[in-house]
């Protein structure tokens, strides 16, 4: 068995090396600036103010909402013995459905919503949803704009915790975050796309359109999820603005980082520390473990919108499809826990993140980036191929999803600052260790500050 | 590139080829017949009479289906310039919605589902439900048993068009068909497993109990789609009950099929002929085809009670998941067509087949079957490893899913009397073309009963 393995990693070094050897080397292609999302006849005629925006929770949505989770069709039951081995356990949806329907308390929650500063602009025909988070600072301290990207499918709730840690001044620092936190474009209260092509390369445009708009023409970047994709996108679009990037779902795909990852489960020590090689290999498990839970980005990649009809018509549908995710990828072992690993979160955090795509009946619109994603001409672009020398600080977190060791994630970054590795945590950082997510920001931002110094360019 | 596509081709040639010389040849293991799927504590005391059985369709039931149509969560509009590549049209989508809520005749299609006389009886722990249509015949015509497979999107529905044709005697025909058609367990009105582990292979040890509870020691299969799979295992398991095998979706997987699809791409007039090779190459279209339909089945095979929860909820969202699969697999070409093609069929017989869904609350243990066979013990089985002579007739529509030609079936099927190739029809044959459906079925098992005459075999 072992010499088929063998055999099989040296064929796939042989491909891969054969194009790292002949590679169609081409210049970096920059998506349009001005590519137009919205309705044509909307076109030149768009309101480039910025507006402030309160999210409102319809009372007719709510009335509906609860009819629709208390009137949902009788569950089929788990199989016996079996926890979230086949998916949600909807012995466990039941008290979901039951708190949002009875208890969740929605006027208060969105009030909640709002605490932070929300506007609206418009970036290449598309309304563009964000929070806008600006500090109180004392004389001395300097307030650094930090662009704080979310993915699916989660949300800006990911950020409620860390926002007031990120946004308050803090002993020992000098310099204290003004944070911008969009909502993805179709996803939440941003507008959606109306045509094909708005992939996370496109995203990373409208962003930094949306920072220029506030006047940010320099800016850090925190991401996780698609956060992640888009910032690289942005680092490698524009090096000029992006300060710095706090990143902690750091992964790149490329030729050189499948050839060493085959390599690796040749010769491991050449690739990763011995400590985290169980990060990566055996190779078996992280393709079975792929295969087990990438089914939905399959899905989505592909028929958006078929999967996306039932799950904006059901909350309870879309309460086990999204919390699953919270359960399986905040730790692996989720799966074969009785409630899933769910209690690491409330309900109330939890149930608000539904509200995200349920409220303004986005998920179709969501999950379209994927399909815009996985094309041939989104991934021609090759982007993860072009070095970028924007300083970068990597959070890996023990249960995120991939982990890549520094020999691969430095041909793409070729300036990273630190790497912090926990050997805990889990996909949805942010939202389950706000305060060791906002310190490593600050830590982050502070090693940014102090390398832009020595190298004599300054925010 | 080509020298690109060689390496990689030699390599899996490689790898494959060195399975095929060192086959870790162990000895057939047929299921367990006993094995119990039902409650623990009703083992031993199962009803083993067979009852007569009739759909109802529970007026509450009906009130509520149509309410949930009618007051369907506002749909997403498909983006421009598409018609169903990102999945589903929702703007077509409506009109079946329309004609479900508003036109579509209950009470005369409850009716027609009981139409033919149709029985329940317990195998080994779950009710069976099954049409059993016995004909009239006159002197000298041969009544001769066919088990009638459907699979999944499907429904004993598919069959509707074609029972009649099946079990009516026809000029020049000296025999005619006593059908019997089961709901797969887990589907329609069949009871489902309470436990993991009933796949495939399984279904074909509960069928065969079921054909010998109604006295059908010898009988002959029809099959497509899980039937192929399931009826591959009842030859392998059962050779002597087995009469002969018409199946229009005939596919295997084994070390041997991948190694001469493989091979086949290098030189592919050795393992197709000239006209058919289309249908399997090239390689990158079958897998870009693979992949971009598959996405169904990689969600099902590992989440199927996630999604299931959205499907069982609503039946809009049922709709655009499971018509989907009647548009495409159909034919490929339907995703370009603004109505996808759908009018192949009428709406009424679409939606006949989402009931057999819907009222009985059945989608999540449906597709169960998927998590079930994708697992490492049933794979491990290796049933098509396993030759068998049984004799076979393969019906190929032009756009069934997946083609193999005979050079590869025949690795497993060594007694194969015919191969209809047809230049049209897709994937649901036997409802899109019923009379061409049971033209071949005669036809095959004419050809059937001719062979076992001059073997010496007699029904």
């Amino acid at each position: 068995m072992s010499k088929l393995i063998t055999i099989v990693l040296v064929a796939v070094l042989a491909v891969v090396a054969w194009r790292l050897l002949t590679p169609a080397r081409t210049p970096l292609q920059v998506p349009d600036p001005q590519e137009w999302w919205g309705p044509v006849e909307m076109k030149g005629k768009q309101d480039k103010s910025v507006r402030p925006f309160k999210i409102k929770f319809d009372e007719a949505m709510i009335i509906n909402l609860k009819q629709r989770l208390k009137k949902h069709r009788p569950f089929t039951p788990p199989l016996e013995g079996i926890a979230f081995q086949y998916g949600f356990n909807t012995e466990q949806l039941e008290g979901y459905l039951k708190y949002w329907s009875e208890e969740y308390p929605f006027r208060e929650r969105e009030k909640a919503f709002n605490r932070f500063p929300q506007y609206k602009t418009n970036i290449q025909g598309l309304d563009i949803h964000f929070i806008r988070v600006k500090p109180q600072v004392t004389q001395g301290v300097t307030v650094v704009p930090l662009l704080l990207l979310h993915g699916w499918p989660g949300s800006l709730r990911e950020f409620f915790e860390a926002i007031p840690l990120l946004t308050q001044q803090r002993p020992g620092y000098d310099f204290v975050f003004e944070v911008i936190a969009p909502s993805m474009p179709g996803f939440g209260y941003s507008d959606a796309a109306v045509r094909p092509g708005l992939g996370p390369n496109q995203m990373g445009v409208i962003y930094r359109n949306l920072m220029h708009r506030l006047g940010f023409k320099k800016y850090y970047i925190q991401a996780g999820n698609w956060g992640n994709i888009i910032a690289t996108a942005m680092v490698t679009f524009y090096p000029e603005d992006v300060l710095g990037l706090h990143d902690n779902a750091p992964f790149i795909m490329s030729n050189g980082a499948t050839f060493k990852t085959f390599f690796g489960a040749l010769i491991p020590s050449l690739v990763v520390e011995s400590h985290l090689a169980d990060r990566m290999y055996p190779l078996s498990w992280l393709f079975s473990y792929a295969l087990e839970e990438y089914g939905y980005c399959h899905l989505q990649a592909t028929k958006p919108d078929t999967v996306g009809v039932a799950l904006g018509d059901s909350p309870a549908g879309l309460a086990a499809y999204i919390l699953e995710k919270f359960s399986t990828w905040t730790h692996r072992a989720h799966r074969s826990l009785p409630d899933g690993g769910l209690n690491k979160y409330t309900k109330e955090q939890l149930i608000d993140n539904l509200m995200f795509y349920w409220a303004p009946n986005s998920f179709t619109t969501a999950i379209r980036i994927y399909a815009n994603h996985f094309t041939k001409e989104n991934l021609a672009l090759e982007i993860d191929d072009y070095p970028t020398a924007v300083p970068a600080w990597f959070l890996q977190a023990k249960s995120e999803l991939f982990y890549q060791p520094p020999s691969i994630l430095e041909m793409k970054f070729t300036n990273v600052l630190n790497y912090t590795v926990l050997d805990y945590g889990g996909h949805f950082f942010a939202l389950e260790l706000p305060e060791e997510f906002a310190d490593d920001v600050f830590k982050a931002v502070t090693a940014f500050r102090h390398w832009h110094n020595i190298n004599k360019t300054k925010l």
